[in-house]
């Protein structure tokens, strides 16, 4: 390029966007299924922009934001980061990689990124008439790099012939992939799942992968075909190792049995070398219900490659195996692969399907993650462990269920989908919650949920139910609230310490030990909104009355450490979720506090603790003014940074070691100042999600919000300096933590100041959508998803301090938020209010004991709201829904189409003259005259 | 897709071509130099095919294959891959990122796959006028996927600006990258070498990597410009630990100075922590020969990302640091980064340099890859250990002579890409000569050439000195002969055992232990070619007669154990490179036996073994027409497998255990029998490397060689079944080691017949080219290079049974096929008889003494043949060139342009009547008469 010539447009976008010009060139946007399209992939930085009702630049069109339906589809270099955790709460997962692999095997309880089994793979054979048979694996073409200091690892079988391509769709908790080759007769599509259904926790904590295979006979003559299953039997490995073939320390005495229990045949792949309180004792299962089999429960033993040689010349010769033996017990250090082999015929144009369920068993993990002797090296039973003996017994029972299982996770699934929702909303809620299911998470005996932050590679990171990270987590709460309760239970009758301040890491087993570290301000108050919330998806009464008593004195600890004159105003030294303590004024705690004072009022109101309900009004009145006066400035907040010496440090004789740490420059390090920082209003989105209002003045929450937009969201990352840690980069667009628009940038600031995190950018999302600023925040959510296309990460792993990282679950709010949902058990009113295609409307919806679609019509005349309830029971005394469109009587309200009698109360409200009772499969339908 | 529909076309690219597709789409084509344009990168598959005078269908365009000039250019994701050595014979490596960023850092005597240093990169700060300050990476933006569970890395500074584009380009060994960005007022250029002059071992042999930034004002005002190279003191790094930052358990008492001694100025990087005999005892050098320098020995200490935030904020604010102390000695287990910042300005359109030498010093490297005692520990001294003092003074030194060592260097590499060859010829012999400087090749004290086979990633892989594997090269040999003799004195003086068998790996130190293992039949005979080889390159009879008896008696093992009956066809256990044994007659030990005959003639000849000579030519005689007859079939050669009954075992006691590993139901394993093996003229191809003729029937030579390019290149992998190790995936093209054209494919043929290996390729392409097949050893050399294509694979490092594999060393051997080149220092003679170009031909050419520059002009009426000179001297008594195209007199015949006495000679040789001498700068110029 000559030296004064500036770039023409298309040198420009090849020199500089590498990565979008490759997501453009091969971007696919063919729906699996073919229903919908999805919105549009790619060139997204050749989007037009438009401007938002509020006065935004949006970076995107319309139909960008707005195309609903199925989520997105992956092809070509977008596969390559794909991997779809198919496993279920508290059990770990194994990945569904885009092209159809199995990797990270998650499944040994503990996090394994990157790791395969080797020679687990499935392979098809096909045979046309007299035509010579064809075997190729089912996986799509393996993408660059190729690397591997002795060529392209081989392990996997990754030599033979595979499909040409592969298209991977699907919506969390099913995943698709349509598989394409057109030099074979059949085409095949796959797909996978572990049973999801909102409320049931046995159903959706089974330790099992479905695969369903479904071949479609494309030629005008029979064809024959098997599919091959290989497994290696891994029980004794550790979970992390790199497994290079069958050898391994933990390996031997591997024991593999083919069983013909009808309705199932399968592989039985157990171990004799451990005892059953060894944290490797376990067992795994592949079966099928498929009725013609052969199997090989080894591969033959040979030197190099003999192994794989054979049983290759062996399946593609006629696509079936010797009748298999039992094998084994395995030599030590051991163990042998395995094949199960489906075989059947298809008529021309015929279609058919086979099913395979893998499950495994492993019960017992060990607390390696903590170095307190207390805990360190305990045992812990997971839940699944306590319902069945062996993966045998795992996968017969799922077996025996699967169609319900399916049926319903389908249903959810649909429900969540079908609806009218962005695709990019229902891909960030769908697709992130799945972390609930990962190893981020644990579910032990007595359904005990406990959860990490996140994953490091092979272990779990930052442990354990940290408050201040799970503050931003809606979706557990929403769909298993029993296992959300058990964490406040864990938080109140574990973590209180006598001080009245909270550990906000929990030891487990629990019970031994109290983490030692300072409370997090941040995470305390939140646990009260969330106590708040249980108790109003729930309506336990008894679980409140059980908790008030840890959970008042934990509010109130506030007025020890952090707002010691109780004028409602936090100005101590607030550590919280970003690692390091805020010192002064700042709505990010103040608005968490305020959101507490407001939600401790109504609960200790509800238990009948008058005195103390009053209290938490008087500080709440006080506290919301003081702060709304104190930080705001120029259209959002800012925090009010004392002088060094101005801070009261807790233990005076550490003031100096306090000072060298915490100052530089004669300034605190790591504070915001003037900043305009994304969480600012992290109270305030709480207190919308649990309906508690507005805890600071309507106008300058929607002004700020405005702010935080414009001065946070980037639409590129080329001039952005970081030196701090790296979640978007290039040309991606994202939400910074923070942003100094009028200058005054600390030396220091806050150590993630720089940084894009997808939890802060979910929560800010949600809470421009519930402010009216709709198009903002699904602006956001889409450059979120765009992050994660496939090809720079996975769609399925929102990365913070770890994989899976908890934070991410915010993505629940964005429905919450869309839908305008409120609900409390206490009170049996359920209220919807969508920010989006009001005219017609659909979505789904939980409650603490039912679950289903919520949808809406409103015609020129008439308003509709109706619910489909599909799982559980729901008790409504209140319905209310698009408040702002209805107008008054004559109304009418169907159950199943029976009326039964009610009346429009205040504020636009439904309020039926007993209450309503329904169940699953149960429709309430309500109709009122359009306001006009 | 619908079940009947086939795919259409588009559908089809989209599917299956994933590579080819992102390859088209931005594949670079742009010279970095804009010297002439490369041949034709990408859209391979698209190409169109044609007809080779010998009825080859060649799946390349003509323009594809002969398109002459530079290497390639590589942009976008074909950065990705790329990792360019920089580094002398015997000192390691560290490599040039595509992008531009220093990786595989592998100065510390052993591979280093993947590992950077942290924070070491350098970053450009710019001002223009009043504008703002600019700080970028001199990098490329970062390519997806961006793993990492913690985000994507920081500790390379990736957080950081860089430039928004790249091309690298250059050829081995000077890298060239050209960096882009239109915001910047100022262009930038990068050139990175490491001297590297033919037959100069001391030149070739510094452990430096040099770095010149050219900085180029775009703008029509002055710009202020930096460049900071940072850079960790390393010193106490293990070499294969995975850095996270400045601390490790080898760190410590670690030094770091500013020295100004002019002409240079720069960091002296010590430790005083190590005593000299420690492996771990060295030190690094960076310095510039730019006067004006700021620089910081150490960045600040802090908290969080506190260092790194302070030394971007002080670099950003004036590209400048404050004046550097003395570091250091650090605490135990730390080090520190440190930064050496040339300050500049630019005149309006002013372009200027600033060159970084970065030299190392770890003189010690220990055995840690045998297991046998005798070696296993013991500690070896490089050879530039012995020539320096430490880091500071290889920096000097380099500096003082970099003038001299930088035009040789330029004169070698341009003489070797400016010629007529082929692009991808000149890419095959220049990116593969980088092995000898990598760490497969060791240079130790007293010039010992040693070398592993390959590299894993942190480890030597196969040690060393195996004669099978490096019977391919050819590089070493004819660019420093003198260190391939050292080979020859370490295989005869050292690996000979009392019964005449060769240990065909050394272990090292020499002479405490020999290698346990059966001889290799193909390595032993190769060792007899290599020592005439050597015999022929360098005149050097001494060498002979001390190196000859045990040469004799290794070429009479032969009778011993593989060819008992002395007919000249090998039957007995053949061990070989395949790493099993072929037994009964094969061409492959047959013409490397038949070859090695011949060669020992000749050499037992020159050194008056006249008996020995004449026994030699009579089982040569034998075997040559025993052998065709006897395996000959069909267009090719096979193997004639015997019954396992009728092997003899050499150990009759263990005829069980081997009858056990060797035969699988009844059939001998690991043998070819009918196939078309791609080594199979091995031996042949050597004959004509040396000059030796035909072995076999010419007739039945070329027919193989079109045979095997007809049945073993293969245009696509997609229906390859490999179950054994991946060389070549998908759409590339590669010739696989063997194929069974006529059936009869063993059931466990050897044990890489279905594996594509680039030394292999490069053998049967030069012989291809040889036997005048042209087109398709072209085909085959772009095949090979189209698989490391910067995104697949990196160019610079063909991989085997490892990294930097010796194998591809053979690539050489394309420049001697299409040269034609045949030289005998003991004849002082020098031929050319150029296969491609005929009309205008111009290549590099290297003898024992002196290299150069030969080109040929062959005219309507004349034909002119010239050499150039450039290094070294060279006397010659013969001169032939073009022999087909040559007539008879008037000849003439100038050196310098001063007459010169000549006559014709037989054969078209031109005969002096007293030896030219040339010497470095001379020219010598032949004119004949053209034939008509």
């Amino acid at each position: 390029m000559s030296e004064q010539k500036k770039p023409n447009r298309r040198e420009f976008i090849v020199d500089s966007s590498a990565a979008i010009v490759g997501a453009s060139a091969i971007g696919g946007t063919t729906s699996v299924s073919g229903q919908k399209r999805p919105a549009g992939e790619g060139a997204s930085n050749a989007s037009p922009s438009f401007t938002s009702p509020a006065g935004s630049t949006i970076p995107f069109s319309r139909d960008e934001l707005l195309a609903q339906g199925k989520t997105r589809a992956f092809t070509l270099r977008r596969l390559t980061e794909i991997a779809f955790p198919l496993g279920g709460l508290g059990t770990g997962t194994v990945s569904l990689g885009g092209g159809g692999d199995l990797r990270d095997w998650e499944i040994f309880n503990r996090p394994n990124k990157g790791k395969a089994l080797p020679f687990t793979f499935v392979a098809l054979w096909t045979k046309k008439g007299s035509e010579a048979p064809v075997v190729k694996v089912v996986e799509a073409p393996i993408q660059p790099p190729f690397r591997g200091a002795d060529g392209y690892p081989r392990e996997r079988a990754q030599g033979l012939p595979r499909f040409k391509g592969a298209t991977f769709g699907g919506t969390y908790p099913i995943a698709e992939i349509a598989f394409e080759d057109d030099t074979l007769p059949l085409g095949v599509t796959l797909e996978a799942f572990n049973p999801m259904i909102p409320l049931e926790v046995d159903d959706s904590a089974l330790p099992v992968a479905i695969f369903r295979y479904r071949l479609t006979n494309r030629a005008d003559a029979p064809v024959e075909a098997a599919l091959a299953f290989s497994i290696l039997n891994p029980i004794g490995y550790d979970g992390r190792a790199n497994l290079g073939g069958n050898r391994f320390e933990g390996f031997g005495q591997n024991v593999t049995r083919l069983r013909r229990e009808p309705p199932v045949v399968g592989l039985d792949l157990t171990s004799q070398k451990y005892e059953a309180d060894s944290v490797r004792f376990g067992s795994m299962a592949l079966v099928t219900t498929h009725a013609e089999v052969t199997a090989r429960t080894s591969w033959e033993e040979g030197a190099w490659w003999d192994s794989f040689q054979k049983w290759f010349d062996e399946y593609a010769a006629d696509g079936a195996f010797d009748e298999a033996r039992d094998f084994g017990p395995s030599e030590d250090g051991v163990s042998a692969y395995a094949t199960l082999a489906p075989r059947l015929r298809l008529a021309a144009n015929e279609s058919k399907a086979v099913e395979f369920i893998l499950a495994w068993y492993f019960p017992l993990r060990e607390n390696y993650w903590n170095r307190e002797p207390e805990v360190r090296g305990r045992k812990l039973r997971n839940d699944y462990g306590t319902r069945f003996k062996d993966a045998w017994e795992v996968a017969r029972h799922t077996a025996a269920n699967l169609v319900r299982l399916e049926r319903d996770t389908r249903a959810f699934r649909d429900t969540l989908t079908g609806g009218t929702l962005p695709a990019a909303v229902v891909d960030a809620v769908s697709s992130q919650m799945s972390i609930i299911r990962t190893n981020t998470c644990l579910l032990l005996e007595g359904r005990r949920f406990f959860a990490f932050e996140g994953t490091n590679d092979d272990s779990g990171c930052c442990p354990m139910n940290c408050t201040h990270v799970w503050n931003y987590e809606q979706a557990l709460a929403h769909l298993y609230p029993e296992l959300e309760r058990s964490m406040r239970v864990t938080d109140f009758k574990v973590n209180l310490r006598p001080d009245g301040s909270m550990a906000f890491r929990t030891l487990v087993p629990v019970g031994r030990a109290l983490w030692k570290f300072k409370p997090a301000a941040d995470g305390q108050m939140g646990c009260i909104l969330k106590l708040y919330r249980e108790w109003q998806i729930s309506g336990d009464e008894a679980f409140l009355r059980d908790l008030w008593p840890s959970a008042r004195r934990a509010l109130e600890y506030a007025w020890v450490q952090w707002d010691a004159d109780r004028d409602g105003l936090m100005e101590g030294e607030q550590h919280n979720t970003y690692d390091i303590e805020f010192y002064g004024p700042n709505t990010m705690m103040g608005t968490l506090y305020l959101g507490a004072l407001l939600a401790g009022e109504r609960m200790a109101r509800a238990v009948g603790d008058t005195e103390a309900a009053a209290l938490y009004r008087q500080v709440f009145e006080s506290g919301r003014g003081k702060l709304d006066r104190e930080v705001w400035r120029d259209g959002y907040y800012v925090q009010r940074v004392p002088d060094p010496g101005q801070v009261k440090v807790q233990e005076v004789e550490q003031k100096e070691a306090w000072y060298a740490s915490a100052v530089d420059k004669g300034a605190l390090k790591y504070q915001y100042g003037e900043g305009c920082l994304s969480d600012q209003l992290l109270g305030q989105w709480f207190a919308m999600v649990v309906a508690l209002g507005h805890v600071l003045p309507p106008e300058h929450v929607r002004e700020t919000l405005r702010s935080i937009y414009r001065h946070n969201f980037r639409t590129s990352f080329f001039d952005h300096p970081n030196t701090q840690r790296l979640y978007a980069l290039n040309d991606e667009k994202g939400l910074v933590l923070c942003s100094w628009p009028h200058g005054q940038r600390p030396a220091l600031p806050f150590v993630y100041s720089d940084e894009v995190w997808t939890g802060i950018e979910y929560q800010v999302a949600a809470h421009l959508i519930y402010e009216g600023l709709v198009m903002e925040g699904l602006a956001i959510t889409r450059a979120v998803r765009d992050r994660y296309d496939g090809e720079r990460r996975n769609p399925w792993n929102e990365v913070e301090c770890g994989s899976h990282y908890a934070r991410a679950l915010a993505s629940w709010s964005l429905l919450l938020g869309l839908s305008g949902y409120e609900y409390s058990a206490p009170g049996a009113r359920l209220v919807f209010n969508p920010r989006l295609s009001t005219a017609n409307f659909r979505c789904l919806f939980t409650t603490g004991s039912g679950w289903g679609a919520y949808s809406q019509q409103i015609g020129r005349d008439e308003a509709d709201g109706a619910l489909e309830l599909m799982g559980g029971s729901l008790v409504l005394k209140e319905f209310g829904f698009a408040r702002e469109a209805l107008g008054g009587p004559p109304l009418t309200a169907l159950v199943n189409r029976a009326p039964v009698a009610a009346r429009l109360g205040d504020a636009g409200i439904v309020v039926f003259d007993a209450p309503v009772q329904l169940k699953a499969g149960d429709n309430l339908e309500v109709r009122l005259r359009r306001r006009v």
